[in-house]
């Protein structure tokens, strides 16, 4: 996605670490038109899979999961990531370890949402280690449930989740896909 | 927002402690067409706010936030409860004491986007004692910045946040206020 591109060169930073820094528009503020694009970019790309419900998980993975939700006319479920009072169901739960913060949380969904004939897409802003996606792929397996997608706002293609999940045979879209961020430059895959 | 009111009567449960629980909905699953005509109901009732900037806090308040951004035409600012690897910026903080939870948060907002002639709009789904709203209207004061109005999906109007609200003569609009939720019943305020 060209726009994304030319967002990204315009108002993403560079920090050590190999860390995208893109809270002007994507994860701390949002730029909600481009918001709304990103959601029409991903329904159009998911238009032909049957997608019934987008799945993904708080926080940054909420704006552009309603966003497609909105386009496709389908509900969007958040994995939470911290025990909520409210959510005292049975749930599926999973495992996510992340690597930049080297502590592993326990994401949950509750059961009663999910359907037996519910073909899920997953959302979720960045893609790196794909631990967020194993996660969520992890409960739609426990669910027993079809997943018809993964898609991504920004891949880092030079860190392994991106062929992890393409190896599992999953339609993997991402809108930006980033080669590497080596000396504070932000270089893309050829498209 | 009689819809509102007929969707909470449908598909809320009220648990003991007055607790109401909408993740049918509104904070775990999200009808994303439901939430839109949430965000246009906001959009309408503080059009006339000169609105720059919507503020919220991480994680329900996000899609009924970005609804009303997407209408406004104006960017969202989540304030996050949990240290971000990236949001290492000066930061705005503020406590705040979750009664439910019985702990307190440090929520923080990145200054970077916050610009001296902002006019925000606070959004957020529940308003009960109202220590999220006080916490973002702490963080605004800060900034030096005006709030032009607070906008709430569901009041508990039993509790004291709203009245606090409007003691400092703020714009509130609350799209369904609850009168009680005694007897697991929920009874709405008259209009």
């Amino acid at each position: 996605m060209k726009a994304l591109e030319e967002k990204i060169k315009q108002d993403g930073e560079v920090l050590s670490g190999d860390v995208l820094k893109v809270d002007r528009f994507l994860n701390h503020q949002i730029d909600t038109d481009f918001m709304f694009s990103i959601g029409q970019e991903f329904a159009q790309k998911f238009q032909d899979e049957k997608i019934t419900k987008i799945l993904t998980i708080e926080s940054s993975g909420i704006a552009p999961a309603v966003m497609t939700g909105l386009q496709l006319h389908v509900p969007v479920i958040f994995a939470r990531k911290h025990k909520s009072l409210t959510l005292t169901d049975d749930l599926y739960t999973a495992n996510v370890y992340s690597f930049t913060k080297q502590t592993e949380n326990q994401i949950t969904v509750s059961r009663k949402y999910i359907e037996p004939n519910d073909r899920v897409l997953i959302i979720d802003d960045f893609l790196a280690n794909g631990q967020a996606v194993f996660g969520l792929l992890e409960i739609a397996k426990q669910a027993q449930i079809e997943v018809a997608g993964v898609g991504i706002v920004i891949e880092k293609s030079f860190q392994p989740g991106a062929d992890k999940i393409k190896a599992q045979g999953i339609h993997l879209e991402s809108l930006a896909r980033i080669k590497s961020l080596t000396d504070g430059q932000v270089e893309f895959m050829p498209e």
